[in-house]
C-alpha cells in the first residue's frame, strides 16, 4: 500500500493506531485528544498548554503568484488558527525550515520577513527553530499558547446554534480564477486572490468567546466548511441543519458572473481560516455581544439537531452536504 | 547568493538577523536567547517551559542501513537530547511527517513504532502532529518540556571543571567504516554502528545536574564535540584547555587496527548525544555523586581557561581545536 492510497487522513489515522497499539507513553489526562485541532496537557493552576503543529509545503500549499513573504506569513497563521479556534493565547512559535541547496537566500529573507510580519500581527515571538536540507521549501511551524478554558470538537448539543466568524466563498472563487482561468474583473480577481494570499486567524475573538464559555464545540475551518461541520457533527454525535449559507460578497459575484452554484463555493473550499462553532441557544446574546465588542463577526447559519447527518435547507429542499474537503496526498 | 552558500549555520543567522530588524514580536524576557539547545519562557511560578524544534530529513540524516524504526526512534531522540541538556522534563512531543506518494506505508508503521518506543523509553507522551505531501521523508519534530531551572550555553568561568557524559568516538568510527569501507571485526562494526542507529538521550542526568545547580553551563554534543566545546567557549567568552580526551573503546581498537589518530575520531565526530558541561570546581564531588545516583557518568575532561581558544594538551604540546562539524546544506 502507498501513502497516497491512504491520504493524508488515512495516515493519520494510520499514526494513532500504531501509537496505541504500541503503547507509546501515555499522560494521565489528555484534554483535547486526537482528533482535533490542537493538542493540550493541563499545567498547574488549572490553566492548558495547548501545542500545534501543521506545515507549509510551497508545492503544495503556495497558490500560483504567492510570494515568499505571503508563505512566511501564512506558515504562522494556519497554526494561530487552531490555537485560536480552541480558545489559547498564543505563547510562542518555532519553525523547521527546509531548504533546497540551490535556494536563493533572498527569497528565506523574504519568507523570514512574512514570518516577523505575523509575529507582530498576532503579538505571538518566534523563540526558534532548525535549518534543514530537503528537495523542496517547506516550514514546518509549531505554536504553543496557553487557556483557562479549551473548546473541544465534541460539545455540540441538540439545539445549538451553529455560526462562523465570517463569510464563506473567497478561495473557492479564488482557486477557480487561478487554475480554471476563470474570468473576472481585477477589483474582484484581486480580492479573491487576497483570501488565499493573506489569510488571517480569528484569534481575539476566538479567545473570548472560550473564556466566556458560550460556546460548546469548535473548530478551524481551513479544511472547507462542509468539512469542518461534518467533523464537527461527527465528533460531537450530532447532526446540523443549514439554513443560511453565509456567501462572502465575491462568492455571490463570480457566482453570478459565471452561473456557478455558489454554495459549491461557499461549502467546498478550504484554506479558510474561519472559526466554526456552536453556541448554546441561550447564551446567543452574550455571544453576538462579545463578538461585537472584540471587533469580530459571529454569523448564525443554522442548527444542532439529532442524528448524524449535515443537511442544507435550499428553497424547502434539503439536501445532504458530504465532508468533502482538500487532503494532502490524495 | 544560494542556500548552500549561506549552510544551515549561516540561514539560522540570516533568520535571526530579518527577525530581530523586522521586528518580530518579543516577550519581555527569553531564559534562553538564542543561540542555544532549545529556547523558553518564563511560567507563572517560576518555572520554564523549554521548546525544541529539529528535523530529521532521510536523505541526509540516515546512515545506509538504519531500518524506520530507528530513524522514528533517532527524530524524537535528537530533540529530547536537548531538551535533557538544559535541564528539562519533557512534557509532550508532536511531530510534522513528510511523505512522498509513492512511499510504502508499512515504513511508516515501521517509523511510528521507533516513534512509540522512544515515547516509552523516555517518559513524553506523543500528543499531536501533522501530515503533508513531500519529495523526500522528514520528521520535524517538536518537544516541550518543565524546568526549575535551566543552565545556559553562557554560564562558564575560568576554573570550572569541563566534563562529558560519555566517551565519544563511536559515531566517527560507524562512519569511517560506513562510508569510507574501513575493515572492522563483525563485533567492533556492530558496536559502531548502534552508536548512529541506536542513539540515546542523557534525560535523566541532564534533569538532575540542573536542578543541583552544581552545573554552569552546558551543550548538546550532537555537532560533534569540538564544535560543542568551541560553541560553550564562545557563548562564554573563555577558553578551555582539554587535557584527556574521552575516547570510546571503539575508537581506540579501530584507531589501533587502522593507524588512525583518535583524537581525530573524538573531536569531530556529530551525531553522538552527549552532554557536555561546565563544573563549578566546588561541587564537582557533589556532580559526580548525583551522576553516579543517576546511573550515568561524568568524565572530567579538561579546564575553563582564560582567552578563546579550545586547546588540546597533547605529550606537552598545546594544539587548537577548531570548530569543526557536520552542517546541514554545506
Amino acid at each position: 500500500m502507498k501513502a497516497s492510497d491512504l491520504g493524508e487522513r488515512g495516515i493519520i489515522e494510520l499514526i494513532w493506531s500504531v501509537l496505541s497499539e504500541h503503547g507509546g507513553f501515555k499522560p494521565s489526562k489528555i484534554p483535547l485528544p486526537h482528533p482535533d485541532d490542537a493538542t493540550a496537557i493541563e499545567m498547574e493552576g488549572g490553566k492548558y498548554l495547548l501545542m500545534k503543529s501543521d506545515t507549509f509545503v510551497k508545492r503544495t500549499d503556495a497558490p500560483r503568484g504567492m510570494r515568499h513573504r505571503s508563505m512566511g506569513r501564512k506558515a504562522l497563521v494556519m497554526n494561530i488558527s487552531d490555537l485560536a479556534a480552541k480558545g489559547a493565547e498564543p505563547l510562542a512559535f518555532l519553525f523547521s525550515l527546509g531548504v533546497p541547496r540551490g535556494y536563493d537566500a533572498r527569497r528565506i529573507e523574504e519568507l523570514v520577513q512574512g514570518l516577523a510580519e505575523a509575529s507582530r500581527e498576532y503579538c505571538v515571538p518566534i523563540l526558534g527553530g532548525d535549518v534543514c536540507e530537503s528537495k523542496e521549501l517547506f516550514v514546518a511551524g509549531f505554536a504553543t499558547g496557553a487557556a483557562k478554558r479549551i473548546v473541544r470538537r465534541s460539545g455540540a448539543t441538540p439545539g445549538d446554534i451553529v455560526a462562523v466568524t465570517g463569510p464563506f466563498g473567497d478561495t473557492a472563487a479564488a482557486l477557480r480564477i487561478l487554475l480554471e482561468g476563470l474570468e473576472a474583473p481585477p477589483r474582484l480577481r484581486r480580492k479573491a486572490l487576497r483570501s488565499i494570499y493573506e489569510p488571517s486567524a480569528r484569534l481575539g475573538l476566538g479567545r473570548r468567546l472560550a473564556e466566556a464559555g458560550v460556546v460548546t464545540s469548535s473548530m478551524d475551518s481551513s479544511d472547507g466548511l462542509a468539512f469542518t461541520l461534518n467533523e464537527l457533527a461527527r465528533s460531537s454525535k450530532v447532526g446540523m441543519r443549514i439554513s443560511s449559507i453565509p456567501a462572502s460578497p465575491v462568492a455571490l459575484e463570480l457566482s453570478r458572473l459565471h452561473r456557478l452554484n455558489v454554495s459549491d463555493l461557499v461549502f467546498f473550499g478550504g484554506e479558510e481560516y474561519e472559526i466554526v462553532y456552536t453556541v448554546s441557544r441561550g447564551k446567543w446574546e452574550d455571544a453576538l455581544r462579545i463578538s461585537r465588542e472584540s471587533g469580530g463577526h459571529l454569523i448564525g447559519i443554522g442548527e444542532v439537531i439529532l442524528g448524524s447527518a449535515v443537511i442544507y435547507s435550499e428553497g424547502g429542499a434539503e439536501v445532504p452536504v458530504p465532508p468533502k474537503g482538500w487532503e494532502h496526498l490524495k
